[in-house]
């Protein structure tokens, strides 16, 4: 075996160095503790977050990084004191595989807020010491609680993508009430998260907005995924026909823009809420303060909330729009999702690629 | 009478230009109407919103101007249909004089929201097509819906800041549930409306911080206010030390300020409040989505809860600390405000000075 691709039983791709190309990479993961599962990976879905890391995008990837945190596969051994799982089931892992559990977000099941950090599911410290790696893998082994189940009717491609994309638009919905029939909804930009928010707004019986840059989004955006509107924001016209009409707008766009156009969309304490990370923020207090209204962020979601979303989901046939790809597609599809060149996730089809 | 001066039985000081000097002017005031009621004014306050106006920064301002929009006086006549008023009663007016009363925020007593634009108190158009002026004068004609009864044991002078000045911080306070007691508050800059939400934050029961830029506010803010932590928001080692420990900051400076500092001083789901007008809101994502933070803002408040407000003063003696002053006094008095030279609110002694 050749030192670059390393040694151990698991099997991976992995980034080496800033330029982010993935090429297979064995190692070798902790045993199985008594409250943890080991999950043979079938599926992990491609976010923008492993172009980062596999990148070093934020100066603080540990080499080699193997990205990937929506990942579903079976159980294949689970530790003395595990309940919620038994040798067979499916099971999912989401962004993260572990948090302190003893602050107040934490106890609350709320552990993406978790005041001491979360440990990330790729590029953290793992309770062993070592550096967490992704679902680009054979298997991962994780503590039950950090585990979620996947209802018998959900596929594992589909599941796969709420663990990120789904939870991270379906939470901050949550918190703020846009399950009401009736209320209006805006979604920035349609892609992974983005085209989520339009099925769960859909799913809640809202009125949904779709804002894009380009008149091409429009025909999927309506027909395929059932926006109510679609408004490109560069129309000044379309946009003023709309203000103050919005209870919530959900702002998926990684990139940076303009925030003030969408202020001023937002209804008298209308909630304007930023899942992606734009180098800043910036707007003019004009269009917050009159109305009262709230500029609001979040990232992922809880262990309890994530699991009603997934069973929500199956519930409902709230299914992401995917595209199964092989593993050596990898570096590929990562070039796709800087370009925006995806409808609207790509998993990776783990089970029959990666051998 | 000379043309300078102006014409009619309303006594006044007013600025003619941009200049923003204010000299006595006459004017006359429209017709009781059945729903009106006619004040004679005793004392206004001195809000930063007068310097704005009289100076024409927004651009906006139709000269003469006449300032003041924390109005307390005696009520002199009224009209047909009025039944909350009787001559003699003490009666208050605030930052609007009227709204479109057809829309929800108005049907909900929260006017300040209304969605076709208040009638401001000074520089709107008022029912009668004539840009309201107001109180810096002798007396002003207002409907009764848009007035406030001053209960007997309320001062009128420390009554005349809680118009504007008091219902600004408590509105936003009281939105985000900001009077359970225990909970954490953050005060910027301790001007007329700081030192207000101070005060409201210790008969509420919170634990107070004041962020000032002068260690010379220190003395006052503690002993005088009853604040409980006082922190130079330079030191950036007092500021660390209260990272993610407040549930709330309420931010009444008007100038420019960077706000990363701040937010990462907040609990999660923490609100950061703003009452001010600074030229541009700016952070970082970071400090908004981990932890899920709110960043907000807020104009005045609805003619019910200020009512409630001016009620829970004069029950509990939360009184503003005032200087007052004779009208030939206002010029210098604004300059004061500019200069942030007040301690904490300058009220215009109309009844003796004014004549």
């Amino acid at each position: 075996m050749s030192h670059e691709l390393g040694e151990g039983d698991c099997l991976a791709w992995a980034a080496r160095d800033p330029s982010g190309v993935l090429s297979p990479y064995r190692f070798s993961r902790r045993k199985v503790g008594s409250e943890d599962v080991l999950i043979k990976i079938t599926h992990c879905g491609i976010c923008y977050a492993d172009v980062g890391e596999t990148r070093n995008t934020h100066g603080f990837s540990k080499y080699p990084v193997v990205p990937g945190h929506e990942i579903v596969g079976y159980v294949k051994e689970v530790g003395s004191n595990v309940g919620k799982f038994k040798v067979g089931d499916r099971a999912g892992v989401g962004a993260y595989v572990t948090s302190c559990r003893e602050c107040e977000p934490c106890k609350d099941k709320m552990e993406s807020e978790c005041e001491k950090g979360l440990t990330l599911t790729f590029g953290g410290i793992d309770v062993d010491g070592t550096v967490t790696k992704g679902g680009y893998s054979s298997f991962i082994i994780v503590d039950e609680s950090y585990c979620y189940t996947i209802p018998e009717n959900l596929p594992s491609a589909v599941a796969a993508p709420l663990l990120c994309a789904g939870i991270t638009v379906y939470s901050p919905m949550m918190r703020h009430k846009m399950n009401q029939p009736g209320k209006s909804l805006g979604v920035i930009r349609l892609g992974g998260l983005g085209h989520m928010a339009v099925k769960f707004g859909k799913a809640f019986g809202l009125k949904v907005t779709v804002f894009s840059t380009s008149m091409s989004k429009r025909d999927e955006a309506i027909n395929l995924l059932g926006a109510d509107n679609f408004v490109i924001s560069s129309d000044e016209q379309s946009m003023k026909a709309i203000a103050r009409s919005l209870d919530f707008i959900i702002d998926t766009a990684s990139g940076n823009h303009a925030f003030d156009p969408y202020m001023s969309l937002l209804k008298r304490r209308g909630v304007f809420m930023l899942v992606g990370f734009p180098d800043e923020v910036k707007f003019s207090p004009i269009n917050l303060n009159i109305g009262s209204k709230i500029f609001s962020g979040s990232v992922t979601g809880g262990t309890e909330e994530t699991q009603q979303m997934i069973d929500f989901c199956a519930a409902h046939e709230v299914y992401p729009e995917i595209e199964l790809i092989p593993i050596d597609y990898c570096n590929d599809a990562l070039e796709r999702v800087i370009k925006k060149d995806v409808k609207y996730r790509i998993v990776i089809d783990i089970e029959n690629s990666l051998n």
